[in-house]
This record gives structure tokens, sequence and C-alpha cells, in this order.
């Protein structure tokens, strides 16, 4: 079995609800372009407010994902 | 139109439910008394804990708000 | 009254479910066999992704107890 | 003479032009309501972008300044 | 009982003689305007130096304090 | 209206002149691929030196673009 | 000799008087549990406030100590 | 000559032998998609166990490589 | 499946020879008594020195392993 | 070719007028007396304050030289 | 007045005694050689622990000072 | 016995063989210019790459070595 080489990219995925459904809309988008997604990580949470109340969790992830070999 | 300036304040908002709820009270009673709320961002989450369950969540935020222009 | 000492344990908590399904899976955990928690700090959210969904969420956590005094 | 204590609070400045217009803006804001500020440091350099052109940049300060002697 | 808040402030204490000592004027500073001050946090401990010698110690610190609930 | 997701890439600009001008050029030739650019962060000021002057500022920034919807 | 290995561990040493001794009471404790404790390092200084004075120093510390070689 | 502008990728390359096999084998891979690859930054190593051997290093890396001219 | 709980234990591996070297001997010590060892994460590599050359290489690592369930 | 050693050094080069300012003062006074100065990196950008105007940016550098062979 | 430049160094003063005595020692023996000593910055707070005791603390510190004007 | 003092300075060691022989050609070569060297610590493995292979490795390091009394 060769070495297995990972790339992580960063993303921010927003929910109006809740930290988790602001990582898993993150995480379907991200999986939308991209294949073999293994782990992500949390960096930022952050949010918008509007008159008192929050308007979105923007929640900046690194998303890993591993390289299929060239050929 | 002039450059905005904003301020940016600390709080620990704090829930024994979820750490949303504890984003969610502190931002309500910041809203209380600073106008013109923009945005937020987590920088700790902390707990008390009792018995082996979380007793609270307290989730320091750091909160940004508009300056109004002075007169 | 003596001055407390107190230890600090890192663990990491898991759940399919939430960021606090995971703190409270870990605590929990931890009450199994350590006496006198008495709070906790979040490290890292991190999870293990699978076909595009969340397939666990892990929670790195420090945890506090209160050491008994030597006899 | 007594022992000064100074007081340290959080601000962002904006400005199209430049980074040191952005910090200028933000001080001389700070200024309006506040006596005896003292120093700053830059916290974040950020800013908004429209159409591939920075629209604003965004710099966080932390601003001190010394507190009176209570009465 | 309602969900406490807390705010979270930035002050620097300074003595010529002690962190300690430095720490406690900016607390007991801080104590003349504000209530319910409850924990502290050292970020940074700088000094002025004059022939050699420590002239004054000067302690960045948080100091947390509970906000009472607005009516 | 649907959650958006963005996307964060780590560019270096560079310039001669001014972190500003660092920052501009980094952000055109980002503009030149990548749509729906919409922040930028400085995460990093360097710069190559040669005879005692700055030959060249080298800004690392973190720029953030909207993710459109996959179809 | 063969190649030693050490632990660490972390602490939370108090004192209502100074860090010094919140440091030397928190390594004695350790000390009564465990053996060839080697070196400390200062991860954070706290402390609780009452009525505007420093009850307690809470300083957080990493205790380093030499395993044994296992039989 | 036009101000260059640099792209930074994050990855992780792997290797049951050593820190450099394991940039190496990372560097190679990106080199197999990515032109005028520059320099590296080690972020992190982290490592599988198994049975009490390092099963695989696993370092991750900031990769820079200079961006063409868009046309 | 019940949701596993994971240990992080900090330890410094040492070594005359590679950072690798100090890195395996530490963890085939904590392996002596310590199950189910799964991964590590280097802290700091650092070094004693003497005349000019390397004494020993120290590595400190973070060091997880599966807690087993509780009876 | 040897293999070249850099040292670092910190600076802290002000100017009433600009970070960039600040920056080419500090490296033209290093300049006076180290040779080979190669590269610089910005840590802090602070200044000072004089009735709600900046009166010195003081921007701290690292700045690397290339050793000479020693003989 | 022409724009001062400053130089930073990094010391570890050690004292049995106290953390303030350890920056004390550093900071007088740096003056035995160096002119303008102007600040410092406390960066780690160490130490070497004896039977349970502590047998020197170990403070590092940064040490800026003026560089006079080159002639 | 007096209280000794140690200084820190930052090094890049370069070597295109491994990140420990950058350790050691850093170190011998600021031994040919400073006594008593003691310790060092790791802060950066950075590298320049060239056709997709590791040209050279660059170890920034800190190194510390004690100061002799001054007479």
């Amino acid at each position: 079995m060769s070495d297995r080489t990972y790339r992580v990219t960063e993303i921010v995925g927003t929910s109006p609800e809740s930290v988790e459904a602001a990582i898993r809309n993150g995480v379907r988008r991200a999986h939308a372009t991209l294949r073999h997604l293994d782990w992500f990580e949390v960096l930022h949470v952050r949010g918008q407010l509007d008159e008192g109340e929050v308007a979105h969790f923007q929640v900046t992830l690194k998303v890993g994902f591993r390289l299929e070999d060239p050929e």
C-alpha cells in the first residue's frame, strides 16, 4: 500500500440554528465537489447578530480529504 | 458616509442546556444595555461539573457593536 | 481550611449527535473513575466524516478535579 | 505618587484607504468619549472585498488609557 | 434562578514592588467603579526598567464581574 | 434562502512599496480566477531585505469567497 | 544508561498569599503521590476576587517527573 | 517584472519511517498536480500508534507555490 | 456500540540520535503501562547541548489512548 | 557550498508616519551594524497616543541575517 | 529628534526565592553589559524541583533597550 | 554559588538531508562564537522546494547559553 497524502481545505458553514447545523451544512456543500472527505476540525465559531438575536452561526472548519494517487 | 468604528466587549453567557443557549443568553443580556450589536465570536467554552454532569455551560464571547457618531 | 490543589486531565469525548453530547459522554466516563470533578474546558472540536456526513463529533476537553488531602 | 491603573478597550477602526487611516479613525472616535488615551496595539488587520478591490480596511485595536483616581 | 451573564474587562495594574501588589492595586481600582468582581486572569507581566532596576511591574489582567439583571 | 458556504484560501501578495499594495496585488490576482471574493484577513507581514532596504513586502492573507450552490 | 522518559501532569495550586506560595502548595501536594518530580512550568495565573481583594491565587502548572524503568 | 503572488495549500504527508519521509511523500504528491512549488512549513507532527510502535508519521504542511500571471 | 472516550497524557521521550528515536522511546515506555495507545502529537522538540553537539533530543508528546468501558 | 546558518534578532522600529516607515527605520539602523540582512517579519504593531492622535508607530520585527563562516 | 530604534534580547533570570527576584537578577546581569535598558516582558515562568520543593525559579524575559545612533 | 543568568538567541540551521542535520549544523556554527551553549528548542521547521524535492530543511531554533559573571 502506498503512503497516502491528504489535503486540508478551509470552509465556513452557516446556519441560523446551531453550531452542529453550520458544520453539517458546510461539510455537505464541500462533499458536492470533493471526494474522500475524511475529517474536520473547528477553527472558529462566530455569528451575526440582529436585534439581540443570533441571525447566523458561522463556523470556520478545516476539512481533510485523501488525495487519489496520480496516474 | 463616515468611516464607522466598532467596539468589542467580552462577556460570558451561561446555560445548563447547550452552547447555543449560553451564547443566546449572553447576547440578549448585552442587548439590554448596548445598541447596534453586530457580531460575536466564541473565545472559550467551559463549564461547571456536578456529580459527573454538566451543571452550566459557560461560553466566553467577544461581541462587536457599532459606535454612534459623537455629536 | 487547607489550600486546595486540583489536577487537570485531558480526555476526548465522542458522540454522533452533538458537541454537547460528546462533552457529556466524556465527562460521565471520567466520573466513573475520578472523584470531585469540578470543571471542564473545551480545547478542540473535531470529527470524522463519512459520505459527506458527520460520523462522530470528537471533543477534546480538559477536566479539573480536586485532589483529596494526603493522609 | 499613587500606583496608576490603566484600562484596555478593544475597538475596530475602518478606512477605505490604508491600515494607518483605519487606526487613526478608530483612535479619534475613541478619543471623543475616553480621556487619557495612552497607547494602542494592533490585533488583526482584516477587510471587505468588492469586485477584487479592498472596500474597507478593518483594523482591530486594543487601546489603553489611564484611569483617574477615584475620589 | 436566571442564567447569569458576566462581563470581562481588561486592566493594567502597576506596582514598584511585586507582581502580586500590581494585581491587587489594579483590582482595588476596578472595585471602585465595578460591582460584583468575581475573578481575574493574568495576561502579561511587563515592566519598566531604570538603571538596571525594575521601576514598575505592569500586570495586564482580565477581570470578570457578574452583570445584574436588567429591570 | 439557502445557507451559504464560504471557502477560505491562503495567498501571499507582494509589493516593493507598502503593505496595502501587497494586499491589493494579491487580492487582484485571486480575483482573476475566483468569483465572489468577500473578505480578507492578514496572517503575516514579512519581507526581503537588500542592502538595508526593503526589497519586497510579502503579506500572507486568508481570502474568503462564497461558494455557489451546486446544481 | 537507558534513554529516560518523563511524564507531564497538570495541576492547579492555590494560596491566598502569593503566586509563589500557590506554586509551592501545588508542588508539595503532587510530591505526596508522585516520585522524581523534576521541573514545573506556569501555564496560567488566575484568582478569585471577593470585595475587591484577591481571595485566592490559582496557578496552573505543568509538572514533569521521570518515569522509572518498567521491570 | 510584475509583483508575484503565491498560493499556500495545506497537505498531510505520511510515512511509516520518518518525519522527513512524510514531508517528502507529501511534497512529491503535491508536485504531481501543482507547478512552481517553492517552500513548505511544518504545522504539526502527529502519528498513529499500533502495539506501542509508530505505524505512520503524519506531517501537516503548508506548501507555497507561485501563481502564474493570468492571461 | 457505545461512544468511546479517550484519554490524552503528556510525555517526554529522549534519545541522543534523532527526533524519531525520541518519539519511539517515549511511546514504548508509555506502552509498558498503558493499553490501547492510539495516536500521538508532537508538542515541542528541545534538547541538551554539550560542547556544541546535541547530547539528547527531548520530544514532548501528547499520547492518546482509548479508555475501556467501566464495568 | 557549505550549509548556511542565519541569526534572527528582534528590533523595534519607530516612526510618526506609517507602519512601513517604522519598518524601514528599524531595518536601516540594524544595517548600520549587521551585515547580510536577508529578511524581516512583523511581530507586533503598537504605538503611543497623544491627544487622540498617533504620536509614534512602534513596529516589532524579527530580522534575519546570514552568519559568515567562522575562520 | 531622530526616530529611535530598540533592540529586544531574551534572557533567563534565576532565583531560589521568587519570580520577582529572578526577574531582578536577570535584569541586573543584562545591565552589566547593555546600556539603556528600557522595559521587560515575562515570556515563561519555569523552575527546577528537588524533593518536592522549588530549587530555582527560572523566568524567561524579553528585555528591550534603545540603540544609540550610529556615528 | 551566585544565581546564574542565561541568554537565548535565535538561529536558523540548514541542511539538505534532515531536520536533525539542520539542528546540528546550526548549533555547531553558534558554538564557534558562543561559549556555554546549554539547550535548544525548535520553533519552526521550514524548507525550500525545487522540482518537487526538498532542497533544504531550514530549522529555526532558540539556543540558550549561560552568561559568565561580569567582573
